[in-house]
């Protein structure tokens, strides 16, 4: 028999109970847990259940040296609800299956459960159940499935934007492509030297915070689908650019983009590598805000923020394929759908 | 751009078209399918949600070179559905995370998901999701989502058995461990030496489709729920007697097993490395059989078989902790919880 050791838990059930202890398994709708072969759960009478899954990797969607634990297990669960949010719906529950090499250490699995949920908390989920698996080398894997709730027929879809409806984006473009780079780059909050910028130490923080600790837009989703406000809605996961061109192609349209009205991250820094914060923007990803559209008889209802979230009226909806940036100086050009694409080597540009 | 040519599809879109082609999103209770943010399911009224998630790792739950991909992807799901069925839960939807070196043929992926579809229909199930990464180089990793549904306050537990209580075990122990041994020994149905065996051609190719495409047990599981028959359950899926271990801790209970009752796949073989159909059926694990507790008093309203599978009754719950193994003479024997446990380097004996 192996020397426990050498692994951060004795046994599978010193794990379980171990998570047990930080989530005690009693919410409201919550019948059963974690321990047992699966959780029970009792759906609020006239919700629909919305559920979504979504993996995160070592080397595809983060870096050990660039993420603190806390911010791996952040980011693992703000993908998922980043997706509820954009369907309107409530979060609710959570099931994470990790996988991790043995030699890693309690301290590091603690602290990605305390980001996970940390962020679970502040938006009302409980973590009811999961999988673990340690391996003998290899990198971390994690799944994360979220459930959340819907009054029935109130969901967003992404298929319900018509020609005419105006484009939304919420927050700001770019600032977690921002941070990446100043992270990746070494000019992160811990001093380095490229990229050059000029952007001040507060704004540099602010990005690699929106990088490590994005919050996903759920009540503002979950607002736009009580008042039936949003024809259509998408997360911003891969890129605005390659996001919104999945709206349009699921809703069978196209859509005119006007680059002033881009709430683009407000950096004073030295373009990177040949990107600046229109390029970040467009294509960055990550930002995990919303991209919704209205009716245009209904554009006069749309607030200017919601929950301290501003909101920005960007273009709109046309017939036919394809995106369009108008320019400032009026110039049309053709928008690529750039963004992270996961069956190309790179992000594909 | 890298060439499209490297990689098993052009893109997310035509993947996630190429899925929805297979699962076009039509099943009761299901709103929204594959290719939104998220899938929106209604729940039956008066029923309860059950949900389980499970990693399948290649290394660890299986081997390329000892499961086809359609063994591969039939065996993610049946881990997942076997939960299910020790609820006593219908299956209804599932989600599937998949992560692929970008090597990976299509052939092979399109294999995964015809193994996999083939036992969802088998048994009512819709694939509604899931998430997909191509890696650079790495591990096959899958995770997948079971939901179920079972009437309110029908579902079975872990932690209902009591001291009296009757122990059972549906089909068949150790098969699926034998299985294994023939593939990975050479003594598949294919040929080759070891291990020494004269079980027939046809127990052993049982053996393998045990093992490659095992059936959870959802009918029969439904069926003690709906008949309220076990006050505790759960599935083989570490090792007999681990499993039972958990179910005895979970109820703060101790068990008794008498060996002459155990369903031991009747294997004329010799044994191999130290393993006789005792010890594979004791510790073998992927059984996907279930264990299932029943008070003394209902034991007689206990069948011989439900839908074809027999049930065996195998020994009694007790006071205290542990489990007894009493042997064909007589003897006690105290019974370690072999099987796999995901914490411990190997089948930690």
């Amino acid at each position: 028999m192996p020397s426990g050791a050498q692994v951060p838990f004795h046994d599978e059930a010193e794990f379980v109970g171990w998570l047990r202890r930080r989530w005690p398994g009693r919410a409201p709708g919550l019948s059963l847990g974690i321990g047992d072969d699966a959780a029970i759960v009792r759906p609020t009478p006239g919700c629909d259940l919305v559920l979504t899954t979504d993996l995160s990797l070592e080397g595809v969607h983060f870096r050990l040296d660039l993420h603190p634990p806390r911010s791996v297990g952040h980011r693992a669960l703000a993908r998922a609800l980043s997706d509820l949010a954009a369907m309107g719906a409530r979060p609710r529950f959570a099931l994470v299956s990790l996988s991790i090499p043995r030699t890693t250490r309690r301290s590091w699995i603690s602290a990605f459960y305390d980001g996970l949920g940390t962020l679970a908390r502040s938006l009302g989920l409980t973590l009811i159940g999961g999988d673990t698996a340690l391996t003998g080398s290899g990198a971390v894997t994690c799944d994360v499935v979220a459930v959340g709730e819907v009054r029935h027929n109130q969901a967003l879809r992404r298929d319900g934007a018509r020609p005419g409806d105006r484009i939304y984006v919420t927050g700001r473009l770019g600032l977690s492509a921002f941070g990446l780079a100043l992270l990746a780059f070494g000019a992160g909050p811990k001093g380095g030297a490229a990229p050059a910028t000029t952007a001040p130490a507060r704004d540099r923080r602010a990005a690699v915070r929106a990088h490590r600790y994005p919050v996903p837009r759920c009540r503002l989703g979950r607002t736009l689908a009580q008042r039936g406000l949003a024809s259509a809605a998408i997360d911003i996961s891969d890129g605005f650019a390659r996001d919104l061109g999945r709206l349009c192609d699921a809703s069978g349209c196209a859509s005119v983009i006007w680059e002033e009205c881009l709430p683009l991250a407000g950096l004073k820094e030295e373009r990177h590598r040949g990107y600046g914060p229109l390029e970040r923007g467009l294509h960055g990803g990550e930002d995990y805000e919303l991209i919704f559209t209205v009716r245009r008889s209904r554009a006069s209802y749309v607030p200017r923020s919601i929950g301290g979230v501003a909101l920005h009226s960007i273009g709109e909806i046309r017939r036919g394929r394809g995106l369009t940036l108008i320019q400032r100086g009026g110039l049309e050009t053709s928008l690529e759908a750039r963004g992270y694409d996961h069956f190309r080597l790179s992000n594909g540009g």
